[in-house]
């Protein structure tokens, strides 16, 4: 067994939302569970089918994200795993709705951030054993980021 | 630490599930989940208790299934996982059942295909790290492949 | 890339709940959760920002479970995954709320028992790519274990 | 303002479920919520459009069972009302899928029993206030009752 | 048909919880949901059978407070209706958990009010056709009483 | 006990949620919900406290919106009932949030129709019966109408 890192760059003003599923409904599952999130969303779905012709299977309403979507799905190269790239939404007003499509068994990342997919290969094929989003801590919260960190979540409206 | 697979061979028109949940209770809890989802499913469940007498708990309502996943978890044996075989039943009409039992943590696969468990192991104990579930995927998909994956979720009666 | 591993040991009387989830306002939002489950519940949550100042954010209501939990998240120190150390309460009370909550992505654990955090790190950052939660599995249960078993489940009022 | 009762009578081995939702997509994500909750589930589903042409919507795998649907749906005429007949398949088994279809407000009824709809006309069109589903409670259960009722939950399999 | 009130007066420092189910098998459910949220929780429910002996069905782990419901589903009296009194515990720590149970169908009211459950009777038998809640509205709160809930609601904890 | 109809005009390009919740929590839970489920939306909530001062309780990021709500709030003056106008966002996106919102009991409607709220009025205060959500059934839709209706759920993107 080898271990492998896929880089992912999130295009700007997107998000990408990184799971597994089990089935090729899925992505029209997912495509319905996102246009039912928020009107005027944009995005592309991609998932690995697992056997048969192995195919990465997709769906989307935006062509650019569709294909960005695929060829990272074909990229990763892992058995029922799916990746969703978004646009005028944020992970938060869709995350809710994918979690319950009853195919989905979980989800790794939802993020801007630069991804890393983590990937064990065998003989017989591949999986995600993890995911590195973003960058590495560097130290506690004192008072004042507390502070800040409400103010600013009061601000754009989120918290009351 | 060391890393080590796990097959799994699912048997003939069954499916597997795997995840993990926290809690001796699990197994009635996902026994119960199980005979609410559809009338007629034949199941095993098999859980790897993480502390005290450490053994792996079991039921199901078909002694065959009961044992093949008992035998596997023990074999697994990664503190607080799960392992489901169903029959009458696809992972589509219980996976949500499973994600709202109070005690599940996560799910790794839900799936017919060969499956591979990547496991860790340390001097405490064992972890699932990941799985291979099926096969490498192979290409994206043309826009003929998409029209026979809509006609043949349609003619299944899946879509309208 | 290199693996390592983060020791949790549990304070005595709490549980500890390993998962991951996106976005600062995370904190605030498992902090109502978890308020909103059982009353008299005590605990801390921390969450590694995973961009800007990557500062480990923190909320709770007993400061010394917020202490653990922010030093902890700054251990582990992976973009996005969150701690959370509860009192007064079971991981079955709060999980489903946790699982609810729309920033979260996924639960690695749920456990009183010593956890082993397995780490993946790269030149960008840290993930979390499985836990050891407590011991390895020692065997099958037998009739006699079974029926200790559910005579307790039974004994402590969570089974009829 | 006028009260007024429809009556409905369950077709043999059949069972009724009687709910609000708000949109004609309904009918379709109904339809999908059933196929997905159990393998050779029978249906019929009708919906009751509040404005516009104001039709009686429907689909269904049953053509019986979707006729049933429409004409019962018809004489409710409930601005939003839905009404479904479901057969090889019990309440329990769909309820869940059914109460997280996003366009769904309320459940009145989900039953094998005679049905009465209870029903509020103005000038302006139709409510549902309530539901008659089946027959008044005669007493308290005793000892007896409780072990008959436990014992017989058990032999079905839904407990253990 | 007729229409009645019944009248509900809650125990000191308890709650009722009042809604509609389909199966005699609510009880252990609701009974397993109610022990699943909150550590301590006392509570007693009921449940009108509505087909067969017509029998109130009850359980929980509080003598009084499952008396009491037992005396008040009789009274009710309505097919498929449940009544619950919990105590050590709020309807907001136990509802998600109702609601989630799959016979569930509507919650009528969870409040410490004095409550009057408005019933329809006909030849049939008789439907809740809805509650009042406490009392009327008496204005609209202003500047200064914004201040004082959300100060409140701060200062019990249960937000930030 | 007397019967009383509310009339309920929602304002162009709105829609109106009505529902009951149990707790002036629910004002800011709403809200919160609300935020969570699509960037931009506009909306105003009120919600019927049933004890104490039984203010209409509210809140919102838009002024006339969150009048409106109070006002229709105060006609209704039924304790622990709430209603919600929005903007800029449909139903379908934000009613699963609200449905998990911990407080809330049920939905009567999730409209643009013309609404009539059925109110039960008694002694002790006031209650909802049920609702006349736009207009009566005129027919049941033919081949013809199912064909426009599914040609138009494609169209405007919601089925694939």
């Amino acid at each position: 067994m080898k271990f492998e890192i896929v880089k992912i760059e999130v295009p700007k003003d997107c998000n990408v939302i990184l799971g597994t599923a089990h089935f090729i409904k899925t992505v029209e599952d997912l495509y319905e569970a996102l246009v039912n999130s928020v009107p005027g969303i944009k995005f592309g779905i991609a998932f690995c089918e697992a056997s048969g012709p192995c195919l990465v299977r997709h769906e989307g309403n935006d062509p650019e994200l569709r294909e960005i979507a695929s060829k990272k799905a074909l990229e990763i190269a892992c058995g029922h795993s799916f990746i969703i790239f978004i646009k005028n939404a944020y992970p938060i007003n869709v995350l809710g709705k994918i979690k319950e499509v009853p195919e989905v068994c979980t989800i790794y990342a939802a993020t801007a951030n630069p991804l890393e997919v983590i990937i064990v290969e065998t003989e017989q094929g591949r999986g995600i054993i993890g995911v590195v989003d973003g960058f590495k801590s560097k130290g506690i919260e004192k008072e004042g980021d507390i502070r800040v960190r409400k103010e600013f979540l009061r601000k754009i409206g989120y918290k009351l």
